[in-house]
């Protein structure tokens, strides 16, 4: 579909969720109920026993999905407005795949404690609350001090459902191109808020070559001017000292993962990589390379993230699990050990991995229940 | 239905209100075309034509119902968690009244300046922004700011959702009682946000004689301590200098409006009002007082807020056709002329008003379309 046809879709469909309610309003009695008098009994009870909420309102199967538009898909810092569209289809995916009531809240404002202050004060009619699309580094900082302020799970999406669902794919081509998991020599490209939790969960199942790169080449201990999460993760990372551009840090490579957002690498750079090379480039709308262009490099295993490519390496698969299992639970804090086992039990959905199925598919009805079941 | 049983039938059912999808996603093209890569086209379009996000997102259809819980039904300052389950039946009414999808949005901030804030940084997800029980006087100042800020309609319904309401039952009462509305003398106890609106819009409609009177009593020109609103108010209101309690205002007087929040009024109260008298006792859940009790007190025309007695005078009337009129006509401002003729649309729906009937139903489907095509 062209772009002309797509917007035409959106432009006749309008919004993509609406409300219902989940009780009837068609007697005087249902309104003495559920709106006046009979809300003061709640209201009152709710004031005296607020964790109740949980229980009975909105709260107990909601979640906000915040960005204030600043780093939306590969589409770079646009706003609250186009951030819109993105933050409406994820609550679509919410309610489909998963159930959950998510709102979209798109944040007109833009420094880390304004978003912060927001979201605490927007916070007790949720359940959970989705950050998305916020650019690194800031997102670290304001994910850190939301998961201690608040008393509901906060996960920021492109950290960590990007994280999970790259593991879970790499798990399973690596089983298709039959190298050892641990073995493998990784370059990301990109590192920004995906870059650096794809790194930290790869280096937490036993991966140890992996090199960083953002858009100044790689990172590596000692690069001058580093600071902050870039300095922490060069030195956790690149262990051969590799500098230079993405040409130099492939080469020999067996794996390329792209979370930088723009269109980089050619089948040249490809073909410098190992034998049986893996390609995951995962930039939404448009990924680092396009498949057919991979494999003209000699990629053996090719990726991305969108629907109309096979192997759709995208969060979709699992933030609607993460949640599920989070507000079921009652589970506060996504943590390392949650995010192995959902990345283990996603590829485990796919029996016999091959170079055109390394994830299972969107419509899988048994991704969000297995990811659900590996939050605890 | 007694608390023990409303408060098991709210935890029974949980959330009153959940999302729906607007469209399918059960092929992998509805995936491209509603998520990625489709979701691209839309959020780029979007950041270059922000203002047809009302066209083709959620902001086309959606209210944010804010409240902070300063000031919840009669029940007073109770907090977010408190407020919830009013807001979330609010959002109930706006769907199933108006068809309008509208989600609760409880605060955890209470300062107007911060209020102020959270509500201009949601904002671009959001059609209209309906405030909910925010304590008067912070409530003039934070719906005159965000009016001002924003691009979209903002309403403060205990204010101006009250004050339609209560003209159009006003209108009719009148008429059943054979008086002339302008020369009704009317007697407001509770100088909030709904008390002042009140006195605003029977002001506007020719109503000379009116006594608000606070918890120290009747508000005069030149009482001491008087500031801000409720100055303005003694200036515009109390021709006759009344001085001292409900019991001194309502010797002789037509009509009795309780927006006070407490039950403060007896059938001997009632007594000393003029012939043909007329009580509106609009505190939720507990009226100021019952109809019987004012019965007992000769009055004629008896109406509550609740869904439980006859003559229902509540802002559920009103709050879902002022915003579908607002939202289908792309109308930011409720004019005090909007309300105007907003009122009398309501009291021309009865016909024949008698003393059980001086409002249309919650249940009339003639509503919401009648108040929407006053709003333009």
């Amino acid at each position: 579909m062209n772009t002309k046809k797509i917007l035409a879709a959106y432009k006749r469909r309008g919004a993509r969720i609406e409300t219902r309610g989940r009780v009837k309003l068609t007697k005087k009695s249902d309104f003495s109920l559920w709106y006046t008098p009979g809300v003061g009994v709640a209201a009152s009870y709710l004031a005296k026993h607020p964790g109740d909420a949980r229980l009975m309102s909105v709260k107990k199967n909601s979640v906000a999905i915040i960005s204030d538009g600043s780093a939306v898909l590969g589409l770079g810092n646009i706003g609250p407005y186009g951030a819109l569209p993105v933050m409406e289809g994820k609550a679509l995916i919410f309610k489909e795949m998963a159930g959950i009531d998510a709102w979209p809240i798109v944040l007109d404002c833009h420094e880390p404690d304004e978003i912060i202050a927001v979201v605490k004060a927007i916070a007790p009619a949720f359940g959970g609350i989705n950050i998305e699309d916020i650019a690194a580094p800031k997102c670290f900082d304001i994910e850190r001090r939301l998961i201690e302020a608040l008393d509901i799970p906060v996960m920021h999406d492109d950290q960590h459902g990007t994280a999970i669902v790259v593991l879970a794919g790499l798990i399973n081509a690596a089983k298709v191109v039959k190298k050892p998991l641990a073995k493998l020599k990784v370059v990301i490209s990109g590192a920004g808020a995906a870059g650096t939790a794809v790194a930290k969960l790869l280096l937490a199942v036993g991966v140890r070559d992996i090199i960083v790169l953002d858009r100044a080449g790689a990172l590596y201990q000692g690069r001058p001017k580093l600071s902050g999460e870039k300095a922490a993760l060069a030195k956790l990372t690149n262990p051969r000292k590799v500098k230079g551009s993405l040409r130099d840090a492939l080469l020999g490579a067996d794996v390329l993962i792209g979370v930088s957002g723009s269109g980089l690498a050619k089948a040249a750079d490809v073909r410098t990589m190992a034998q049986g090379a893996i390609v995951l480039a995962l930039a939404n709308p448009v990924p680092e390379i396009l498949p057919e262009e991979a494999k003209r490099g000699g990629a053996v295993v090719i990726a991305t993230g969108r629907s109309d490519f096979p192997n759709q390496v995208n969060n979709a698969l699992v933030f609607p699990g993460i949640f599920r299992g989070a507000l079921d639970r009652g589970v506060l804090s996504i943590t390392q050990a949650t995010k192995l086992r959902a990345a283990k039990a996603l590829a485990a959905l796919v029996a016999h991995p091959t170079a055109a199925k390394i994830i299972p598919d969107l419509l899988d009805p048994r991704v969000v229940t297995a990811i659900a079941k590996s939050v605890r």
